[in-house]
Protein backbone atom coordinates (compact mmCIF):
# COMPACT_ATOMS: atom_id res chain seq x y z
CA UNK A 1 0.00 0.00 0.00
CA UNK A 2 1.07 3.79 -1.08
CA UNK A 3 0.62 6.33 1.90
CA UNK A 4 -2.96 8.18 0.54
CA UNK A 5 -1.34 11.04 -1.24
CA UNK A 6 -1.47 14.28 1.06
CA UNK A 7 0.11 12.24 3.66
CA UNK A 8 3.07 10.93 1.66
CA UNK A 9 3.71 14.85 0.59
CA UNK A 10 2.98 16.31 4.13
CA UNK A 11 5.63 13.24 5.44
CA UNK A 12 8.20 14.58 2.85
CA UNK A 13 8.32 18.15 3.71
CA UNK A 14 8.52 17.27 7.81
CA UNK A 15 11.45 14.94 6.42
CA UNK A 16 13.20 17.99 5.07
CA UNK A 17 13.27 18.96 8.69
CA UNK A 18 16.52 19.23 10.55
CA UNK A 19 16.83 16.24 12.68
CA UNK A 20 13.62 14.74 11.26
CA UNK A 21 13.81 11.54 10.17
CA UNK A 22 11.41 9.11 7.84
CA UNK A 23 9.36 7.44 11.64
CA UNK A 24 9.68 11.20 13.11
CA UNK A 25 7.84 12.78 9.80
CA UNK A 26 5.42 9.85 9.49
CA UNK A 27 4.63 10.31 13.16
CA UNK A 28 4.64 13.94 12.71
CA UNK A 29 2.36 13.81 9.50
CA UNK A 30 -0.28 11.46 11.34
CA UNK A 31 -0.58 13.48 14.21
CA UNK A 32 -1.35 16.57 11.87
CA UNK A 33 -4.40 14.52 10.55
CA UNK A 34 -5.24 13.75 14.70
CA UNK A 35 -5.21 17.39 15.36
CA UNK A 36 -8.38 19.92 15.21
CA UNK A 37 -8.65 21.69 11.90
CA UNK A 38 -8.49 24.79 13.66
CA UNK A 39 -4.97 24.14 15.33
CA UNK A 40 -3.75 22.51 11.62
CA UNK A 41 -4.68 26.34 10.28
CA UNK A 42 -3.07 28.43 13.05
CA UNK A 43 -0.17 26.16 12.75
CA UNK A 44 0.61 26.71 8.71
CA UNK A 45 -0.31 30.45 9.26
CA UNK A 46 2.25 30.86 11.99
CA UNK A 47 4.81 29.34 9.57
CA UNK A 48 3.95 31.59 6.87
CA UNK A 49 3.80 34.44 9.47
CA UNK A 50 7.65 33.70 10.99
CA UNK A 51 8.91 33.18 7.44
CA UNK A 52 7.19 36.82 5.59
CA UNK A 53 8.01 38.60 9.27
CA UNK A 54 10.90 37.62 10.02
CA UNK A 55 14.08 39.33 8.61
CA UNK A 56 17.75 39.69 9.52
CA UNK A 57 18.56 43.03 11.67
CA UNK A 58 21.40 44.81 9.32
CA UNK A 59 23.64 45.32 12.41
CA UNK A 60 24.19 42.62 13.93
CA UNK A 61 22.33 39.98 11.44
CA UNK A 62 19.90 38.08 14.08
CA UNK A 63 16.70 37.29 13.56
CA UNK A 64 14.18 39.70 14.23
CA UNK A 65 10.79 41.33 12.65
CA UNK A 66 12.16 44.50 13.18
CA UNK A 67 15.34 46.54 12.04
CA UNK A 68 17.31 47.07 14.50
CA UNK A 69 16.66 44.20 16.38
CA UNK A 70 15.46 44.10 19.68
CA UNK A 71 19.03 43.60 21.43
CA UNK A 72 20.13 46.35 18.95
CA UNK A 73 17.41 48.86 19.73
CA UNK A 74 17.97 48.14 24.06
CA UNK A 75 19.41 51.28 25.09
CA UNK A 76 19.87 49.23 28.79
CA UNK A 77 22.47 47.38 26.47
CA UNK A 78 26.14 47.66 27.04
CA UNK A 79 26.99 48.89 23.04
CA UNK A 80 30.62 48.53 24.20
CA UNK A 81 31.10 45.00 24.13
CA UNK A 82 30.13 42.78 21.08
CA UNK A 83 29.53 38.94 21.79
CA UNK A 84 30.57 36.81 18.14
CA UNK A 85 28.33 33.83 17.18
CA UNK A 86 27.54 31.67 14.60
CA UNK A 87 23.85 31.62 14.20
CA UNK A 88 21.24 32.95 15.78
CA UNK A 89 20.27 29.99 17.93
CA UNK A 90 23.61 30.33 20.05
CA UNK A 91 22.59 33.83 20.48
CA UNK A 92 19.66 33.12 21.98
CA UNK A 93 21.66 30.25 24.35
CA UNK A 94 23.23 33.12 25.78
CA UNK A 95 20.24 34.72 26.27
CA UNK A 96 19.12 32.29 28.53
CA UNK A 97 21.99 32.33 31.03
CA UNK A 98 20.51 36.38 31.83
CA UNK A 99 24.79 36.91 31.94
CA UNK A 100 25.23 39.04 28.86
CA UNK A 101 24.11 42.30 28.56
CA UNK A 102 26.40 43.54 25.96
CA UNK A 103 24.94 43.34 22.10
CA UNK A 104 25.90 40.34 19.51
CA UNK A 105 27.62 40.27 16.31
CA UNK A 106 25.96 36.54 14.08
CA UNK A 107 28.33 35.78 11.39
CA UNK A 108 25.56 33.47 9.75
CA UNK A 109 27.90 30.59 9.17
CA UNK A 110 31.77 29.80 10.23
CA UNK A 111 34.68 29.28 8.42
CA UNK A 112 35.23 25.81 6.50
CA UNK A 113 37.05 25.59 3.72
CA UNK A 114 35.96 21.87 2.92
CA UNK A 115 32.22 23.43 2.87
CA UNK A 116 33.86 25.86 0.49
CA UNK A 117 33.30 28.54 3.05
CA UNK A 118 35.54 31.36 3.36
CA UNK A 119 35.20 34.53 5.65
CA UNK A 120 33.28 36.78 2.67
CA UNK A 121 30.73 34.16 3.04
CA UNK A 122 29.65 35.17 6.43
CA UNK A 123 29.61 38.34 8.10
CA UNK A 124 32.88 38.93 9.33
CA UNK A 125 33.43 42.31 7.02
CA UNK A 126 30.13 44.04 8.63
CA UNK A 127 31.99 43.07 12.13
CA UNK A 128 34.65 44.79 11.32
CA UNK A 129 33.08 48.05 10.22
CA UNK A 130 30.85 48.19 13.19
CA UNK A 131 34.03 47.68 15.55
CA UNK A 132 36.09 50.35 13.31
CA UNK A 133 32.86 52.74 13.39
CA UNK A 134 31.48 52.19 16.73
CA UNK A 135 33.01 52.84 20.55
CA UNK A 136 33.99 48.86 21.00
CA UNK A 137 35.91 47.72 23.93
CA UNK A 138 35.53 44.33 23.78
CA UNK A 139 35.25 41.73 20.90
CA UNK A 140 33.73 38.01 23.13
CA UNK A 141 34.47 34.80 20.63
CA UNK A 142 31.51 32.55 21.47
CA UNK A 143 31.96 29.85 18.89
CA UNK A 144 31.55 26.53 18.90
CA UNK A 145 34.46 23.99 20.13
CA UNK A 146 34.54 22.56 16.35
CA UNK A 147 37.56 22.52 14.28
CA UNK A 148 35.32 25.42 12.06
CA UNK A 149 34.78 27.67 15.04
CA UNK A 150 38.45 27.88 15.86
CA UNK A 151 39.57 28.24 12.37
CA UNK A 152 36.85 30.74 12.50
CA UNK A 153 37.79 32.66 16.02
CA UNK A 154 41.42 32.34 15.08
CA UNK A 155 41.24 34.05 11.84
CA UNK A 156 38.93 36.50 13.51
CA UNK A 157 41.65 37.51 16.37
CA UNK A 158 43.97 38.07 14.07
CA UNK A 159 42.28 40.75 12.34
CA UNK A 160 40.79 42.25 15.12
CA UNK A 161 44.23 42.54 17.19
CA UNK A 162 45.30 46.18 15.30
CA UNK A 163 42.10 47.61 16.36
CA UNK A 164 43.58 47.50 19.57
CA UNK A 165 40.48 46.45 21.90
CA UNK A 166 40.20 43.52 24.44
CA UNK A 167 39.44 40.10 22.46
CA UNK A 168 38.33 36.93 24.46
CA UNK A 169 36.71 33.89 23.91
CA UNK A 170 34.32 31.43 25.89
CA UNK A 171 36.40 29.32 28.16
CA UNK A 172 36.57 25.34 27.18
CA UNK A 173 36.73 22.51 29.42
CA UNK A 174 34.57 20.38 31.54
CA UNK A 175 30.74 21.18 31.32
CA UNK A 176 29.03 21.41 35.00
CA UNK A 177 28.36 18.72 36.47
CA UNK A 178 30.49 16.36 33.93
CA UNK A 179 32.95 13.48 35.85
CA UNK A 180 36.32 13.74 34.86
CA UNK A 181 36.82 9.92 34.57
CA UNK A 182 33.84 10.73 31.61
CA UNK A 183 34.94 13.36 30.16
CA UNK A 184 36.70 12.98 26.37
CA UNK A 185 40.36 13.57 25.67
CA UNK A 186 39.99 16.76 23.58
CA UNK A 187 37.84 18.15 26.24
CA UNK A 188 39.96 17.30 29.12
CA UNK A 189 43.14 18.35 27.37
CA UNK A 190 41.36 21.96 26.73
CA UNK A 191 39.81 22.05 30.41
CA UNK A 192 43.78 21.70 31.50
CA UNK A 193 45.30 24.55 28.99
CA UNK A 194 42.64 26.39 30.23
CA UNK A 195 42.69 26.26 33.41
CA UNK A 196 43.03 29.39 36.14
CA UNK A 197 45.31 30.70 38.84
CA UNK A 198 43.02 30.39 42.04
CA UNK B 1 15.58 38.99 25.05
CA UNK B 2 12.83 37.47 23.95
CA UNK B 3 12.14 35.72 21.25
CA UNK B 4 10.52 37.86 18.52
CA UNK B 5 6.75 37.23 18.42
CA UNK B 6 5.88 35.29 14.83
CA UNK B 7 9.35 32.98 16.20
CA UNK B 8 7.71 32.23 19.56
CA UNK B 9 4.46 31.71 17.99
CA UNK B 10 5.40 29.20 15.61
CA UNK B 11 8.21 27.28 18.14
CA UNK B 12 5.04 27.08 20.62
CA UNK B 13 3.40 25.36 17.91
CA UNK B 14 6.69 22.96 16.78
CA UNK B 15 6.80 21.91 20.60
CA UNK B 16 3.08 20.62 20.87
CA UNK B 17 3.58 18.04 18.31
CA UNK B 18 5.07 14.52 19.56
CA UNK B 19 8.68 13.63 20.44
CA UNK B 20 9.75 17.53 19.92
CA UNK B 21 10.92 19.33 22.64
CA UNK B 22 12.15 22.87 23.56
CA UNK B 23 15.46 22.67 21.52
CA UNK B 24 14.36 20.54 18.63
CA UNK B 25 11.51 23.31 18.45
CA UNK B 26 13.51 26.02 18.10
CA UNK B 27 15.98 24.80 15.54
CA UNK B 28 12.87 23.68 13.22
CA UNK B 29 11.39 26.94 13.80
CA UNK B 30 15.08 28.59 13.03
CA UNK B 31 15.31 26.65 10.21
CA UNK B 32 11.57 27.58 8.58
CA UNK B 33 12.86 30.91 8.73
CA UNK B 34 15.68 30.51 6.56
CA UNK B 35 14.16 28.35 4.23
CA UNK B 36 12.84 29.63 0.62
CA UNK B 37 9.49 31.53 0.55
CA UNK B 38 7.75 29.33 -1.26
CA UNK B 39 8.84 26.08 0.18
CA UNK B 40 7.28 27.41 3.49
CA UNK B 41 4.51 28.24 1.54
CA UNK B 42 4.05 24.58 0.02
CA UNK B 43 4.78 22.72 4.06
CA UNK B 44 1.80 25.08 5.18
CA UNK B 45 -0.29 23.62 2.15
CA UNK B 46 0.75 20.40 2.84
CA UNK B 47 -0.46 20.35 6.77
CA UNK B 48 -3.99 22.11 5.57
CA UNK B 49 -4.14 20.00 2.95
CA UNK B 50 -3.40 16.24 4.66
CA UNK B 51 -5.88 18.25 7.68
CA UNK B 52 -8.59 18.48 4.93
CA UNK B 53 -8.51 15.71 2.81
CA UNK B 54 -7.70 13.10 4.86
CA UNK B 55 -10.35 10.98 6.85
CA UNK B 56 -10.81 7.81 8.32
CA UNK B 57 -12.23 4.12 6.39
CA UNK B 58 -15.79 3.63 7.36
CA UNK B 59 -14.65 -0.12 7.80
CA UNK B 60 -11.32 -0.63 8.88
CA UNK B 61 -10.38 3.01 10.14
CA UNK B 62 -7.83 3.29 8.24
CA UNK B 63 -6.18 6.72 7.49
CA UNK B 64 -6.85 7.53 3.61
CA UNK B 65 -8.73 10.22 1.25
CA UNK B 66 -11.15 7.63 -0.06
CA UNK B 67 -13.98 5.55 1.90
CA UNK B 68 -13.80 2.13 1.34
CA UNK B 69 -9.85 2.96 1.83
CA UNK B 70 -6.94 1.73 -0.36
CA UNK B 71 -6.99 -1.53 1.52
CA UNK B 72 -10.52 -1.97 1.64
CA UNK B 73 -11.19 -1.20 -1.96
CA UNK B 74 -7.92 -3.66 -3.41
CA UNK B 75 -9.68 -6.47 -4.82
CA UNK B 76 -6.16 -8.56 -4.64
CA UNK B 77 -6.00 -8.89 -1.13
CA UNK B 78 -7.47 -11.43 0.86
CA UNK B 79 -10.68 -10.99 2.42
CA UNK B 80 -10.88 -13.33 4.86
CA UNK B 81 -8.21 -12.22 7.03
CA UNK B 82 -8.39 -9.06 9.34
CA UNK B 83 -5.20 -8.09 11.08
CA UNK B 84 -6.42 -6.24 13.87
CA UNK B 85 -4.14 -2.93 14.99
CA UNK B 86 -3.99 0.15 17.20
CA UNK B 87 -2.87 2.87 15.32
CA UNK B 88 -2.54 3.72 12.16
CA UNK B 89 0.82 3.86 11.99
CA UNK B 90 0.77 0.47 13.05
CA UNK B 91 -1.35 -0.64 10.17
CA UNK B 92 1.61 1.45 8.15
CA UNK B 93 4.99 -0.33 9.91
CA UNK B 94 2.93 -3.89 8.58
CA UNK B 95 2.20 -2.70 5.27
CA UNK B 96 5.76 -2.10 4.95
CA UNK B 97 7.27 -5.72 5.35
CA UNK B 98 5.11 -6.79 2.67
CA UNK B 99 4.19 -9.95 3.93
CA UNK B 100 0.73 -9.60 4.68
CA UNK B 101 -2.15 -9.13 2.04
CA UNK B 102 -5.00 -9.52 4.00
CA UNK B 103 -7.31 -6.72 5.74
CA UNK B 104 -6.94 -4.39 8.48
CA UNK B 105 -9.01 -3.05 11.68
CA UNK B 106 -7.03 0.34 13.14
CA UNK B 107 -8.93 -0.17 16.58
CA UNK B 108 -7.73 3.78 17.29
CA UNK B 109 -6.80 2.98 20.47
CA UNK B 110 -6.29 0.54 22.93
CA UNK B 111 -8.08 -0.35 26.46
CA UNK B 112 -6.28 1.51 29.33
CA UNK B 113 -8.23 1.28 32.57
CA UNK B 114 -5.92 3.89 34.33
CA UNK B 115 -6.48 6.53 31.08
CA UNK B 116 -10.51 5.74 31.16
CA UNK B 117 -9.84 4.18 27.72
CA UNK B 118 -12.53 1.15 27.49
CA UNK B 119 -13.80 -0.98 25.16
CA UNK B 120 -16.94 1.43 24.13
CA UNK B 121 -14.04 4.09 23.22
CA UNK B 122 -12.55 2.60 20.94
CA UNK B 123 -13.36 0.38 17.31
CA UNK B 124 -14.50 -3.31 19.41
CA UNK B 125 -17.91 -3.14 18.10
CA UNK B 126 -17.60 -2.16 14.53
CA UNK B 127 -14.42 -5.11 14.26
CA UNK B 128 -17.34 -7.53 15.61
CA UNK B 129 -19.55 -5.88 13.43
CA UNK B 130 -17.26 -6.82 10.23
CA UNK B 131 -16.30 -10.43 11.66
CA UNK B 132 -20.43 -11.36 11.82
CA UNK B 133 -21.25 -9.77 8.84
CA UNK B 134 -18.23 -11.11 6.27
CA UNK B 135 -16.75 -14.29 5.68
CA UNK B 136 -13.65 -13.78 7.90
CA UNK B 137 -11.60 -16.74 8.85
CA UNK B 138 -8.79 -15.35 10.87
CA UNK B 139 -8.09 -12.09 13.23
CA UNK B 140 -5.07 -11.19 13.62
CA UNK B 141 -4.46 -9.29 16.41
CA UNK B 142 -1.36 -7.12 16.18
CA UNK B 143 -1.16 -4.86 19.16
CA UNK B 144 1.98 -3.58 21.07
CA UNK B 145 3.67 -5.96 23.66
CA UNK B 146 2.39 -3.32 26.81
CA UNK B 147 0.10 -3.86 29.44
CA UNK B 148 -2.23 -2.16 27.20
CA UNK B 149 -2.15 -3.80 24.18
CA UNK B 150 -2.02 -7.58 26.03
CA UNK B 151 -5.61 -6.25 27.89
CA UNK B 152 -6.62 -5.71 24.85
CA UNK B 153 -5.55 -8.80 22.66
CA UNK B 154 -7.18 -10.76 25.69
CA UNK B 155 -10.42 -9.06 25.61
CA UNK B 156 -10.97 -9.02 22.15
CA UNK B 157 -9.52 -12.85 22.10
CA UNK B 158 -12.79 -13.60 24.64
CA UNK B 159 -14.77 -11.68 22.37
CA UNK B 160 -14.08 -13.38 19.36
CA UNK B 161 -14.07 -17.05 20.36
CA UNK B 162 -17.47 -17.54 19.77
CA UNK B 163 -17.10 -16.76 16.28
CA UNK B 164 -15.43 -20.29 15.36
CA UNK B 165 -12.49 -18.46 13.67
CA UNK B 166 -8.62 -18.85 13.75
CA UNK B 167 -7.91 -16.06 16.40
CA UNK B 168 -3.99 -15.99 16.66
CA UNK B 169 -1.83 -12.84 17.80
CA UNK B 170 1.95 -11.71 16.59
CA UNK B 171 4.49 -12.95 18.06
CA UNK B 172 6.71 -11.81 21.23
CA UNK B 173 10.42 -12.51 21.12
CA UNK B 174 13.97 -11.29 20.90
CA UNK B 175 13.79 -8.93 17.71
CA UNK B 176 16.17 -9.86 14.89
CA UNK B 177 19.69 -8.79 15.04
CA UNK B 178 19.80 -8.96 19.09
CA UNK B 179 21.72 -10.96 21.35
CA UNK B 180 20.73 -13.08 24.11
CA UNK B 181 22.64 -12.07 26.71
CA UNK B 182 21.31 -7.96 25.98
CA UNK B 183 17.94 -8.74 26.02
CA UNK B 184 15.51 -7.93 29.09
CA UNK B 185 14.01 -10.51 31.32
CA UNK B 186 10.45 -9.83 29.87
CA UNK B 187 11.33 -9.97 26.44
CA UNK B 188 13.89 -13.69 26.86
CA UNK B 189 10.34 -14.61 29.33
CA UNK B 190 8.36 -14.08 26.38
CA UNK B 191 10.75 -15.40 23.71
CA UNK B 192 10.88 -18.54 25.90
CA UNK B 193 7.30 -19.47 26.84
CA UNK B 194 6.58 -18.61 22.69
CA UNK B 195 9.17 -21.19 21.78
CA UNK B 196 7.97 -23.01 18.41
CA UNK B 197 9.23 -26.70 17.77
CA UNK B 198 11.38 -27.65 15.10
Amino acid sequence: MEYTKPLAKLIEYFQKLPSIGPKTAMRLALHIVKMPENEVNNFANALIEAKTKISYCKTCFNMSCNDPCEVCSDVTRNKSVICVVGETKDLMAIEKTNEYHGLYHVLQGLISPIDGIGPDDIRVKELLYRVNQNDVKEVILALNPSVEGEATSLYLGKLLKPFNIKISRIAFGLPMGAELEYADEMTLARALEGRVEL
